[in-house]
């Protein structure tokens, strides 16, 4: 295997530095010892640690847990849970740390700086997006209420995750993700 | 009037210092220069850093704009909208920065300050239990779905809530609070 180049190795690192200690937490000095370059290296790849930011914004979105589908063929509403499900899993081995970078970088961002605001708001936009979808096949196959209009629900939703994980990290408890998964499929999506 | 203590002065500071730039890129030193108080003179009011955190967060939350109820004999889903509709009109006022400081510090803190995470909880259970008692009520009256459980999905809203405002930092605009109205009031509490 080639050895991965400095700049994959700063990004890969700061990934994981940015999703355990926060962003302004993390000073480059950090994350050049965390990979084990040398700090003036970093320069050389990345013009500010704000440039870093929104490249590892993308680097994390761009692979979501989302994204697995663990059976294409099921059912959209079906297929929609276990999405979300998988991504519960993954924060339930984390312990309930960490929660999702996205809306970690959001909460603490948007009001700092302009690329990253920008770089989470496409994200988030795009996984908008692809929910409403899933409930537009939903819809249209008639397992979820015909009268939802399906972008505005799938924001709702997308938001009420970010929210949902935020309180779990702060209970370090499921309950949070009980309660989405029970509100969002048996009562609001819930097709008469 | 008499002079506030420095004590005040510095959790009054740090109150608005925490929101606007976050708790992490706020140092000591930056919250006594724009309190106008001596460094030396922080550690005879606070052990530490986290010490005022806590506070502050506790100040926040007992004065939310939440408490204002415009209309004490409206009906309870007509009251809960208007305090939703508080918080957004001060979010508006705001120009869509700064958001809520429970979530914020939520969001930045629950993996690192044990004591944080903790007043956090505190505050958004209390949070939740209010939303709760006002769901029971409009069950009682007949003008919310008596199948819901109040408490879950009094938890779920006020997650809703806290993903919503954050999205409405990163969009700057008010669309997530529209998504939240009419999902929350109109699709999920709406009486069948």
């Amino acid at each position: 295997m080639p050895r991965p180049s400095v700049r994959e190795v700063i990004v890969e690192t700061a990934l994981v530095e940015f999703h355990r200690s926060g962003y302004s937490a993390c000073s480059v000095d950090a994350i050049t010892r965390a990979a084990g370059v040398p700090k003036g290296s970093f320069y050389n790849h990345f013009r500010s640690k704000e440039e870093l930011g929104v490249e590892v914004i993308g680097r994390y979105a761009a692979n979501p847990e989302w994204s697995r589908d663990p059976d294409p063929s099921a059912p959209p509403l079906q297929r929609l849970r276990a999405r979300f499900g998988i991504m519960r899993d993954v924060m339930v081995g984390n312990e309930f740390t960490r929660g999702c970078l996205i809306g970690n970088m959001g909460s603490e961002q948007a009001d700092h700086s302009v690329a990253i605001r920008a770089e989470v708001d496409t994200d988030l936009t795009a996984w908008s997006g692809a929910i409403a979808e899933l409930v537009r096949q939903a819809q249209a196959g008639g397992t979820a209420p015909a009268g939802l209009d399906p972008d505005r629900v799938a924001r709702f939703v997308l938001n009420a995750w970010q929210g949902t994980v935020l309180r779990t990290k702060v209970v370090r408890s499921g309950q949070a993700f009980d309660d989405f998964f029970t509100t969002v499929f048996d009562d609001l999506l819930a097709a008469g």
